[in-house]
């Protein structure tokens, strides 16, 4: 009874590249900490990828390095819904019905597409739509049928997400205004979980870890490369003996993340003191990010495997996934006057 | 094998109002009579009327009455597919992939889009996109989904239509460039049945008979309100004596689509000669609608009633449209990359 109580809260995950460090901390983690406050459902963001990804085989593989990532990561299939988008088509059919009732004028106003219009115009086109599908234009809509069919209370985002949830909530509410006397939707909100909004984990130089800067360090790279990467961090040229300022390094920032907090004490003494190296810091980078990761990417590779036990979680997930979709889409249904058998 | 080989022809029903003689004659009839030639998919498309209709019972009513009028006029559901639109969800997550792949610019200049903006232009609106919903943007799509995924060779189409094929086709070529090497959706063709783009037949008020000039006569209304709305027929106001110029009448337009050849021949000769009165020839009119429609209306009545031999029909026609489409999907999916069980 207490946990059909709690609230809902639901995460997307779209699978757009290999999962790396700056997602663990930004996003993953944190994310993953809710289950101990909210009921929570994930799902892999497949069907969002489409609207970047042309590439099948990248698509595919990215889907499924994604979901063994959180799974390894923690995510618990026995205690929560998780499930692949692509598996629900109730998704779909509930994304016509919602976009029959959304003004264009909210689309237009999307941050996504508005960026795509200003790259237009910074790059001098004459059309502002240009290489923009309608996959991009109908995200806003995709996304509010992701939260609204879940029945989902909350949203975890950070500062950057916040207009999602706002149009998912916008749009439950006119659908609500329409046909609330025979059926309403559960008008979501978003929540900031302590860790989304905190300081981005720079990349390897220097700048935020992100695949757009090809700078990232991925979580279950081979050891070899992880080596490779964590040398190759950015760092200034003072010498060995110098005394170094721990707070301009992107090696000490991610050193903080993964060693003890005794562990970085002792660091941040040593480089400020002098006759610490940055490539000391580096190896013991190295060390913390490899121990941590160590037990985990055993886990990962058993459920990245083709036919491994990742596709009896999913299938199962979206047996459930379903089983909360249906009953939304069948009270939408009755709602609008389409014959429900 | 014959039958196999035959070219597939589509045609889409929207359910937005009571059908009336001027569907009949300048629809209904010309596109029966392509099952001789083709072997015919028929649809309802009860989700295409939610981009204008909010009224759950005018939409439940309006898509059974349309279902029970093409049946009560000779749609066979033994010998074409019939469905309702609502009944294949495939459609709608194969309308997601193919926004993926549909350039905005192409929705921009939809003929239905571009009406609503020009309407908001005459009106001195400010926004163009005022009381456009995205139901109304995304037509085409969903449109073109319709054909697309019953791998349909042509659809019947009038002059002012020729724009819904023409982008089924551009977004087939679209898909197909970017996946075909996997699987290639079947690029459709328009194609111009007699009768399709023939004279409009005229309303009670002389105007082309329209839903939206309210000026229809309905083909299943009662015999009395049948009567009623002939007798109101606009004429001119030649005495029972003058000769008259039927090509000038309305009632004489639609007495030469319900007549025999012989009685409009004579009917034209009274007119013309004088000593008929237009009272007359509505009369006549309403007896030659009345004589056709009475064994049909019997059989219209008896399809129209809640828990009739249709829902069996829609329920069957369900069936072979998601055989006909699944394939598809699942070719599409894999083409995309997304996991099939």
């Amino acid at each position: 009874m207490a946990a059909e109580q709690r609230k809902v809260a639901l995460t997307g995950i779209k699978p757009t590249g290999e999962p790396h460090l700056g997602n663990y901390i930004g996003a993953i983690r944190p994310s993953l900490e809710l289950t101990s406050t909210y009921e929570s459902i994930y799902f892999i963001a497949d069907y969002h990828a489409l609207t970047s990804i042309r590439d099948r085989v990248e698509l595919a593989t990215y889907t499924r390095s994604v979901a063994a990532t959180w799974i390894a990561l923690g995510l618990d299939p026995a205690r929560t819904i998780f499930y692949r988008q692509s598996d629900v088509p109730e998704i779909f059919e509930l994304s016509w019905v919602l976009s029959c009732v959304t003004a264009k004028g909210l689309m237009n106003r999307a941050h996504a597409y508005k960026a795509a219009r200003d790259r237009n115009a910074e790059s001098g086109a004459t059309d502002l739509d240009a290489g923009v599908n309608m996959g991009l234009f109908n995200y806003p809509i995709l996304m509010a049928v992701d939260i609204l069919i879940m029945n989902t209370d909350v949203v975890p985002v950070g500062q950057d997400q916040t207009q999602h949830v706002e149009y998912a909530a916008d749009i439950a509410g006119t659908f609500n205004h329409l046909y609330g006397d025979s059926f309403s939707l559960t008008v979501p909100k978003g929540i900031y979980p302590a860790g989304v909004s905190a300081k981005a984990l720079p990349g390897v130089d220097g700048r935020k870890m992100s695949k757009s800067y090809r700078n990232t360090i991925p979580l279950f790279a081979p050891e070899k490369q992880l080596r490779k990467l964590v040398r190759g961090i950015v760092s200034d040229s003072t010498p060995v003996e110098g005394p170094k300022d721990p707070d301009t390094s992107a090696a000490f920032a991610l050193y903080e993340n993964f060693a003890t907090p005794e562990e970085v004490k002792d660091m941040r003494a040593r480089l400020e003191q002098g006759g610490t190296g940055w490539g000391e810091l580096k190896n013991a980078l190295f060390e913390a990010v490899s121990s941590w990761l160590s037990p985990l990417r055993e886990r990962y590779d058993e459920l990245v495997a083709p036919g491994s036990e990742l596709d009896v979680i999913l299938a199962t997930g979206a047996e459930q996934a379903r089983d909360r979709a249906r009953p939304v889409l069948t009270g939408v249904r009755r709602a609008i006057g389409i014959a429900t058998s």
